[in-house]
Parts: C-alpha cells; structure tokens; sequence
C-alpha cells in the first residue's frame, strides 16, 4: 500500500488506529476452544467488529510462532481474510546479513504479502535494504521501544551526544523516503516524541504502548500528528480483552470505536491537505 | 544441554563445529526437487554425512519463514532429526516486550526444543530475560554481528568510549552467567576478538563468517579458545554447496572434515582441564 492510499484510507475512516491481533490461547474466550482453530475463530470475530474502525492490522508472530506450524497457518489465514481493506504489518522485528534479510523480505512481502514488517536496527543497512528492495512495501524500523529495557541502550548518548535512537532514526532516514520507512516509537516516552518529530518530520510513526501498557492517546497525538498524520497508533491487549465472554467481539468493538472517535477529533489537528 | 554437557561434547569429538541448516531451494542439488520436501531431504543427508564431526546444528529460521507453513514443518522434521546427539540453535535473532519475547522462548524451547536461540539486544533487558528463564536453555545475543551493516552502529563510541557491542556485551553479562549466555562474534572482525575475550572471558562465542564470509579460523581461535574451548564456529554455505550433484553430502563431509581436523589441533590450544 502506497503513502497516499494510507493517508487517504486514514481520512475517510477518520481514524489511524492499528489493531494488534495478538491472541494467546489461555486468555481467548473459553467457548471459542471447542472450534478447531481457536485463534483463527477469535481474529476472525476481532476483525468482523472492528474492520471499520482501524486502518491497519499488526499480528505479532511470536504469538503464532508460539503455536508451531500450526500457528503459521493460523497467521497464513488471518492474513488471507484481512484482504486489501487495511494495511497490514508482520510485527516480526527481524533483520539478518543481507541475503538472509532478503529472505525475511520475501516471507513477509511475498509469502505472507504483508504490506510491512518490523525490522530490528542493529545489524545496520544491509540487514534494512532487501525490505525496501518491494516498491510499496514498508520497513518499520525499531527506534524507541515501549518497554523498560529501552532504557539499557537507546537513551545512551553516543559520541556526538546523541541517543542511540535519535542516530538509529538519522541512518535509517538516509537509507529510505518516508514512501517505505516508518518507525516505532513507544507511546510510554512521551518526552522523546517531540525529538522524534524534529529527526522524522515526514515519516509515519507505528506507536505501541496506548491501552495497557499506559500511554496517553490524546498527548501523543498532539505532539506526533503530521500533515499527512503521520501516525499509526496500536492497540492490543485493551481491545482484544475487553471482554470474555461471548460478547467479546461486541466488547472489543466497543474499546475500538472508543479511541477511534477520540481520533475523529485529533485529526483536525492534521490541517490535511487533500490536494 | 549444559554447558558441561557441551564442553564435553566438543572434547569428544574434537570439533566445535556448528553446521548451518540454510538451504535455499533455488540451491539445492536438482535430483532432490523429486522429493516432497526437498529440503528436509537436503537436511536429513547433510546431518547424516557430519554428525560426527561437528557439535552444533543452527538453522536460520528466514530460509524456512520464506517458504510459508511448509518450511516451519520442515523446521519441526529437521530439529527432530537431529535429535538429542547436538547442541541446536535456532538462529533467529528475535526479542520482544517481555511478555512477547516469552512466547518467542516458548515457541523455539517448549514447541520445537531447540538449546539456543539467537536474540537481539536493541531492546534491553527485558526483552531477553525470558529465554533466560529455561534452565538448561541458551541465550547467544547479538554482540559483533558478521556484515557490513554492523559498522552503523555496532562499533559507534558510547558516553564512556567504549563501542556499543562492548557496552551490549558488559550489560548482558550482568544478566545471566556464562552457564546461559552465548555472544554472536563475527568472524568478520579479527581485530575485535581479543578486545571481546576480555569482556567476556567465560562465556561461549559463536562464529559466523568462516568460510563464504571469508574469515579465518586458526587466527580467530589463537584469540578466541579459552580453557573450556569457549567457541563454536559456524560454516553454512562452504559445506552446503559444497557440491552440487547427487554426491553433494559426501563433499560436504569433505569439507567438514577438513575444518573438523583443523579444530582437533586448534584444541589443544585450551590446556583444558578434564577435572
């Protein structure tokens, strides 16, 4: 999916809320284990009640890994009844020498058809490029993560006085347009967003953390909104768990449409250009 | 398996040679695209034709994600082949937000049982303290990866001076001892070795880019071997294809050996201690 058909997909749905499908067996509703693929049964209901709500959709693989093959099939099939109407991320964090990041590439952009996938920075460019080798597929790169252990080497300054995550941000910026690259930025540093924006003017931001990890919709959002928005925001565990029972779709709907209203009125704040 | 259990593995055999599973279908010896699985069939002759002469087998998981549902099946079939005669590493340089990068330890220690998993240390210490959590189970973090991307960041100079995969190094040992911690050192980067034995004295390294990569053995283990051996040198590709006909695996024996026998008299470079 290309920028524009993003930004334009963000405007008519008035909302650029990504909903994590990361389902784990032991929390799923207890009468959706008696259907063969439980998991399959669950996102399919998660995404029937909010497909009109969110512009993206972002399965962590760790959840289907955890699963074998089986759960590859699971995501295969996901994937499948997602179809063209979202945008869509493989939330995988991977990145390898170059030949085997171009393996990943095609796991993802080909196998899979994801429209973008996380990528972890630390091998450095050539384990970035071979994503962005697929015109209109996106690399979201990590910068600042929204977990505590962010804090052990991203906030370190580097010899220029820099965080680690601001010269992962000015890198990356210089490998890609931002038509293909994105980064995460946690919505547990509100602090950081504002140097976020000064190094990644142009380019969208993919923000964990909103919901149960604790940040803020409304605060994030005024200082990380950009012409074109600028912003995918995700929820998980506050959408997919609002509810336990066999209104559960119905529960989730209920938290989805929540934030989505909420980014009605946000996106004011973009002044949009729709020329 | 322990590190005692490894040790004395490698002493035995006198190799500490891990062989990379990183078949690519496009590569593989024509007479075995016959086959169902192809791969599995490469694999499984590949590990009958070395299985005495190395100690390690490492798959990279992005040659089976590319191929879908299929190559994790193909994963499943290859892991339980090797069964318990080896130290296995799942080469997937993963890490998550705690609770994902938990499902990422269940995913490569309870579903598919492999020793190691290879992590990435981008976000901190509570995306790799999971895999921590399996006694008996490995973590080989990132340090001093093998490509060229590795000089964007990798070698930057922290507040202190020091490099960042010396910083990455320094951090990790304090969350786990050398029992449950491996590092990823680049054959790539002699130059380094001796500046990471001090770091990590104790802990076991791990050794891609021997061979295709084109570093050298003997002067990486002058600097890298220490009393328990301390090593395992990885070689993917110079074994693989080593050949291409129908006596591809006896080439690749050929090959193996060959490293095998220049590790038997490296190894008496450890003055190791049976006691």
């Amino acid at each position: 999916m290309t920028r524009k058909a993003l930004t334009e997909l963000i405007f008519e749905r008035r909302s650029y809320l990504c909903v994590g499908l990361d389902a784990e067996i032991s929390k799923l509703p207890p009468h959706l284990l008696h259907y063969e693929d439980p998991v399959f049964e669950f996102n399919k209901q998660i995404i029937d009640a909010t497909r009109d709500l969110c512009v993206a959709y972002k399965p962590n693989l760790a959840f289907y890994e955890a699963l074998g093959a089986q759960g590859w099939q699971t995501l295969e099939k996901t994937q499948a009844y997602i179809g063209q109407s979202h945008f869509t991320i493989a939330d995988a964090k991977r990145g390898d020498i170059g030949n085997t990041s171009g393996l990943y590439a095609k796991a993802f952009f080909e196998t899979l058809n994801f429209d973008a996938v996380t990528v972890a920075p630390y091998m450095g460019s050539d384990s970035v490029l071979p994503f962005l080798a697929y015109p209109g597929k996106w690399v979201i790169l990590l910068a600042l993560t929204s977990n505590k252990g962010s804090g052990d080497f991203q906030f370190t300054p580097q010899e220029d006085g820099q965080p680690l995550f601001i010269k992962v941000i000015e890198k990356a910026c210089s490998w890609a347009l931002p038509e293909q690259l994105m980064f995460v930025v946690g919505a547990t540093h509100p602090d950081a967003f504002a140097a976020v924006r000064r190094a990644a003017p142009s380019n969208f931001l993919l923000v964990p953390g909103v919901g149960a990890q604790g940040g803020d919709l409304e605060s994030l959002s005024r200082s990380g909104l950009n012409a074109d928005c600028g912003m995918l925001v995700n929820a998980s565990r506050s959408i997919l768990y609002a509810g336990n029972g066999e209104d559960f779709a119905e529960k989730a709907r209920q938290e989805a449409l929540a934030i989505q209203q909420q980014m009605d009125k946000l996106l004011d704040l973009c002044q949009f250009n729709n020329s």
